[in-house]
Formats: C-alpha cells, sequence, structure tokens
C-alpha cells in the first residue's frame, strides 16, 4: 500500500460556494505531493510540495490566502517533521514569504535549530536565498473582507474562522516506509501581531515517528496546544489502540478538558490506511463534508484523483 | 504536605566556583516563590515569583544573565502553565525586558492567545506597562566571556553550554491543590539570532495539569522538542507509572531515540513528592549533584532553607 499521502485543507464548515475551489485544491496537492513519491522522493519531500501547493492556492489558509492580523498584516507559521530521527523545522510569525514550510524545511536541513521566528527568520530566509514577496501578494479579496469584518468591537474572529477556511497539512509514508509531515497556517483571523498558534509548536501542530506514526492538526489553535494534540493522538497509538480510537481518544479529551474539538489525520504504518477523526472523515480516496476537505492518495487509486 | 514548590536552576556540570552562588539562588527563587504559597497565593503566583527571582539572578540563564545570540543579543523565551484548566502563557525571543515570565503571565492572563513573539511580544509588554530595560542591564561580563569565546569557528557551543548555566523553572501546588509550572530561558549559547528552543513550546519546556502532575524541563532545547518531553512525562504518569518510573522513561526514550539527556523535575500530586530524573537529582530537601541545581520546600522542611 506504499507510497501513500495525505492532506487536509483544514478544519470546520465550508460555505457552499467554496466547496468545489477546496476540493479541486486538495486534489491538486495531493497529486503534486504524490509525483515526488512515485518518482522515488522521501515522504518530507512529498508533504513539503503538497503543503507548499496548497499554500500557493488562495482558497487555503497558509501562504497566499492567510487570514490577516489585527494591524492588516499576514505573518504565518510552519512546522516539518521527519519521522526517521525525529528532526523538525519550524518558523513562526514570518512575513513576505510565499512557502513558510519550505523555509521551515531549511530549518530542519540547514541549521542545528528546530524553530526560527519573526525577524530572524526573515534573516535566515535572506541567507538561504529566499525570495520576498510583497505583503499584498499574499493578501486576497475574501481575506481583507473578513478582516474588515473582525474589526467590529463585537466580531467574534474565532467563531467566525471555524471552517471558513482554515491551516493545511500533510502526511506521508514513502517505499522506504520512511513517515513525515507537515503544517502551515496564516493563523487566526485578527490575531495579535506576534501570534504564535498550534502550528510551529512541535507535538500540537503535527509529529511523525516511524515507529507510532504521524499527525498533522487543523482547528482553534490555542485549544489544540492546552493537550499538545498531535503527540497525544500518537502517545495512545504507542498503547496499542488503533488509529481510530487513538484520535478519538485525543479528541474526546480535549472536548471534556478544553470544550473545543479539533482535526487531525494520523496515520500509522501499522493500520489500515489513513484516518480523519470527528469532525472530519474520510471514507473514501476523496471526501468532502460540511467540515473538512482532504484527500489521500495511495497507488491504487492514483487514477481516481 | 501541602503547599509545594520545587525549583531548578538549569542542567548540567556546574563549575565549582559556581555552585555556591547556584545554591544561594535557587534557595532564596523558592523561598521568595513559596512566600506567595503560605499567604494563600495560588500556584500560578508562586512558579511566577520563583522563575522571576531567578531571572533576576545573574547566575542563571534566564533574564539578567542569559546567554548572548551569535550577534551578542539578549533573546529570553519564558512558559507559564495553569494545571486547573491547562491554560498557558509563552513569550519567544523577547529582548528588553526583566522578567519574560512575567510577560508570558500576563499573554495568559489578558489575551486569547497562548503564545507572542519578537515584536509582537514587545508591543504587547509596552501596552501592558512592562518596564523596558537596556540590553546591556541584561548581560553580565560572564555571558559576554562565554560568547566571544564561542565566536571562534571550532567552538562547540552546545557542549560548552550544558552545564555552565541553565534553564530555570518551577513547579507548585498549593493549598487548594492546583498545579502549575513556569520554566524561562535565554536559550541557547550563541544561538542564531530568532532561535526559539523548547522552553516556550507547551509540551516540551512545561506542562501542568491538575489530574496528572507538572514537568519543567531544561537540557539541549531541540533534543527536548524532539520528544515532547513534559509531556511524554505525563503521560506516562497517567498511564500509571510513578514520578520515578513515567520520568526514567521520558529520559529513556529521548536516550535511545535521541542521543541526548536533559532533566526534568516532575510532580504529581498522587505521589510521594518531588522527583528530577537522571542526571538531576534531589535526594533531600536541597541538594546539589555536579550537574543539577534545584530546591524543594513543603511546610515541614522551611526553616532547612
Amino acid at each position: 500500500m506504499l507510497p501513500l499521502l495525505v492532506v487536509h485543507g483544514g478544519a470546520g464548515h465550508i460555505p457552499s460556494d467554496r466547496v468545489q475551489d477546496s476540493v479541486l485544491g486538495v486534489c491538486a496537492a495531493v497529486r503534486a505531493g504524490y509525483s515526488f513519491l512515485t518518482a522515488g522522493g522521501s515522504s518530507v519531500d512529498a508533504v513539503v510540495e503538497a503543503v507548499a501547493n496548497m499554500e500557493d492556492n488562495p482558497r487555503f489558509n497558509a501562504g497566499r490566502g492567510s487570514v490577516l492580523t489585527a494591524r492588516g498584516d499576514v505573518e504565518m507559521d510552519a512546522l516539518v517533521m521527519d519521522g526517521r530521527d525525529l528532526s523538525s523545522g519550524a518558523v513562526s510569525a514570518v512575513k513576505n514569504i510565499a512557502n513558510p514550510v519550505q523555509l521551515a524545511r531549511l530549518v530542519m536541513d540547514k541549521t542545528s535549530h528546530a524553530c526560527l521566528t519573526a525577524g530572524g527568520a526573515a534573516e535566515f530566509a535572506r541567507q538561504m536565498g529566499v525570495q520576498e514577496v510583497s505583503t499584498e501578494s499574499l493578501i486576497t479579496d475574501y481575506s481583507r473582507a473578513r478582516w474588515k469584518k473582525n474589526l467590529d468591537p463585537g466580531a467574534k474572529p474565532v467563531e467566525c474562522q471555524m471552517g471558513k477556511m482554515g491551516t493545511v497539512g500533510a502526511v506521508a509514508v514513502d517505499a522506504e516506509g520512511n513517515i513525515a509531515c507537515a503544517t502551515s497556517t496564516g493563523g487566526m483571523l485578527n490575531k495579535m501581531e506576534g501570534r504564535v498558534g498550534d502550528t510551529p509548536c512541535i507535538g500540537s501542530g503535527g509529529y511523525a515517528d516511524n515507529s507510532v506514526g504521524a499527525v498533522s492538526t487543523t482547528g482553534h489553535g490555542e485549544a489544540i496546544m492546552k493537550v499538545v494534540l498531535a503527540r497525544l493522538i500518537l502517545f495512545h497509538m504507542e498503547q496499542g489502540k488503533s488509529v481510530e480510537e487513538a484520535s478519538d481518544l485525543g479528541l474526546s479529551h480535549m472536548r471534556t478538558r478544553v470544550g473545543v474539538w479539533a482535526g487531525s489525520s494520523p496515520w500509522t504504518p501499522k493500520g489500515p490506511g489513513p484516518h480523519a477523526s470527528r469532525p472530519i472523515r474520510w471514507p473514501g480516496p476523496l471526501h468532502v463534508t460540511k467540515r473538512c476537505t482532504g484527500a489521500f492518495i495511495k497507488e491504487s487509486i492514483t487514477l481516481n484523483l
């Protein structure tokens, strides 16, 4: 059943007029990432490619299309993790680059650190020759309209955000059985300048370990961080739970202890295939619910997408 | 046995000429925090006070006395977590403030977010009326000398750092049985600008949950992050392991999977008292090893310190 790639386009209710583009977006992303896997690329190559594809797609809250900060700026977070040796790279509150997930990978590959933030991350990007892009090029009419709507003192950005556009992520296993995950986001609507959410926080925004599996999360970042959701789900898998049981246990704990739901896309080499917990489900190779768009791909179903 | 407070002054070998000041430092910190507990203060009050006390003490790598970045600047990280409802606050890469742990607490108490970084955190500090201090006031002769030594191309900052001065942290339980943790650091010697380590990363630098216990970690941040160490230890405690077993399991996993040791100070309301894993041990109310300085305090032994 290898190689395999799962992508998600974020949690929450998708407005009906945006469903089709979301479906096309996750299909394009999963195809882009899978082409690396079939060409002998690694799982890290695949998740970075799939997530970068969604960063380039203005329909998702990552890269171009990111939600705006309270001041109308774009600050993005991203994470990538290699399940072979648990190495990871992350960036937080980065501006003026098109693909934060690629910069996160450079942090993993080219530094002795696991996370760079804000100005230091920007300086590193310049050293690596990453092209600078204008803030305007990352902003869409849709993101600006939502930002304006949420400047109202009575606005509820968290409730407004849920489902309209979400964090994107991917988990993959390559032909050699190596596992990786990547997650990227513009964060929360109208967030404070400098807000860092779950995405670049290892164990919350994602986690990958060859000996267990991988998870990429999406939802209300501050709630996901309270339970360190990705690592929590993998703990349960380590204890012998199935992917489904582990995912449900993690999310149930989150609802009980924090009162908020989230989504996750865990995968394990021991299990039957990818699983997305309530409220995100992919019962087939590609499935869209009112709450999420996601896709998974493996050799036998490549032609379906 | 309540209330109780445990503090640590960082992992690693302490040079003999610095042992006495480290001992005095953790004693002063534990007394400062404990005075809040005996006056009816919360565990959050106590850990913030104890950690702020060590930030003010130039003998520790947090606040004044922080190690310097590659460029010779001071960038600090801090975390606080309230075990009652899993709420937390963190700051990363903050400059020009004396007490990052107090700013982390303001993030927890006054915003809807869990972490603010760099310039956004500085802006929030100004809004909260936090006094700005000069970079020079945070730098000691010792930290500058170590920085210069590690500018040499052949220098090994990670090896050099281990034990000379470490991240500081505290865990506490108050008279009502509520648990909290706090951790603060200047990070790694000669780190890149914008480097974020384990300290502000929830689950890595610390974790507190009333229903399980609390942990504050110290050691090589990038290695701690790979295993999400604080949450890992508490997960084993949730599975029924003793504090000692859970801590040893977490650290053994880290050594096996990552090849690096770290220290932690977990505590659980179910167990007999505080425990510090290899290579940090506090077999008595105050104990100093070649690898760490730490102290714990509770009613029966207050007068010993």
